[in-house]
């Protein structure tokens, strides 16, 4: 069975790093020899790119550079990790790809789809085989990660908290989500809308759920 | 008068740095106020990015992510600092800008030129109203540089002395000169072609006579 990409999506505080490591060992428990990466990131040099754009001190980067710098890691990562595995018949499970592009610079920024679509064609043309999105209200979602980013001692924490987009108003990730649900209703082939409202344990069963779905039908192919 | 951008290119050797400030006081001279940057650059951002993309510890950085890099510096340095300077009648002076990446991502490391194109358009859309070739034969620039980068006691000194891009073999210099003189060729009217491999004294005296010609010609539209 030749290797696929499964990549996980959602905003800030949908659970992403839980759902991961369920989805991660529900591969190896049907055999899958699978490699876990991240986005931005996942190669030295993507992770030192994601230092650089995550940084809030670089507050006015524009948008045009943001996007450029995810694409940047990005292809780094299609071509240092995710196509050599997928070439040695291992499966690659990343957390964010593409779409996050798409529902991060598309939706929150407003860059244009086409130009994100064109980075796409040349710097990252492996499409995922199933893309979980955590959907979740923003509302909900940020409530979660502020207070996990706020310790009862933060006030002697001189590091900052929340990362440079993390800071972004509301506003901006109602329409990260807003692009995030209309990329999945696009393509329903591919993507898989998990409700991450619910209780931790059914968001992470959702998941395996679908893993075991997606699992079955390819090797049917296969 | 409105502001100009004035880029100055050419490959390793080529006594830039020389002409660079040849060129900046020659348009003082003139009675133009100035603002003198360098590309990848320019910004705390794009000098951030410089180190990244030219640290010899990233020698497998993929082409497609090192020309999403150049580019991200580059819009940055556009919105942050050309635009801006442009806007409030004030003259940009760059060592390097766009062509530069026709002529290294694209000459040198094989980019298709509708990628750069494509990227230029949307990223870096400030055309230079003059550019400076600097052209000299690949070797005798190479033999400056490295002549440069190897001081008497470089034995004793454990800091690269080559960036990433010094580093690389004669064959990909001499596709960046072809590709340079390619893009000098394809558009005169705002090429100037200047012969660097004669003493520093003609260069200098070459670019200043340039700069004076295209300071005249601007100041009759004017």
């Amino acid at each position: 069975m030749s290797g696929r990409l499964v990549t996980l999506e959602g905003g800030e505080g949908a659970g992403k790093s839980t759902v991961l490591a369920a989805v991660r060992e529900r591969l190896e428990h049907h055999g899958i020899d699978v490699v876990v990466t991240r986005e931005p990131g996942g190669t030295p040099f993507g992770e030192a790119v994601r230092k650089l754009v995550l940084d809030p001190a670089h507050g006015g980067v524009c948008a045009e550079s943001e996007l450029l710098l995810m694409f940047a890691a990005r292809a780094q990562l299609v071509r240092e990790l995710i196509q050599p595995a997928l070439a040695s018949g291992r499966w690659v499970l990343s957390d964010r790809y593409t779409d996050a592009s798409y529902a991060y610079q598309g939706g929150g920024r407003g860059q244009p789809l086409e130009r994100i679509a064109e980075l796409e064609r040349w710097a990252a043309p492996v499409v995922p085989g199933l893309t979980l999105l955590l959907d979740l209200p923003v509302a909900q979602g940020l409530e979660r990660v502020r207070a996990r980013a706020l310790p009862p001692l933060a006030q002697f924490d001189s590091t900052p908290a929340l990362d440079r987009i993390e800071s972004e108003p509301d506003a901006f990730f109602e329409r990260v989500r807003a692009a995030y649900r209309a990329r999945a209703a696009a393509d329903p082939a591919r993507f898989r809308i998990i409700d991450a409202s619910r209780p931790v344990d059914d968001v992470r069963a959702a998941a395996v759920a679908e893993v075991d779905r997606y699992v079955a039908a390819v090797r049917v192919i296969a």
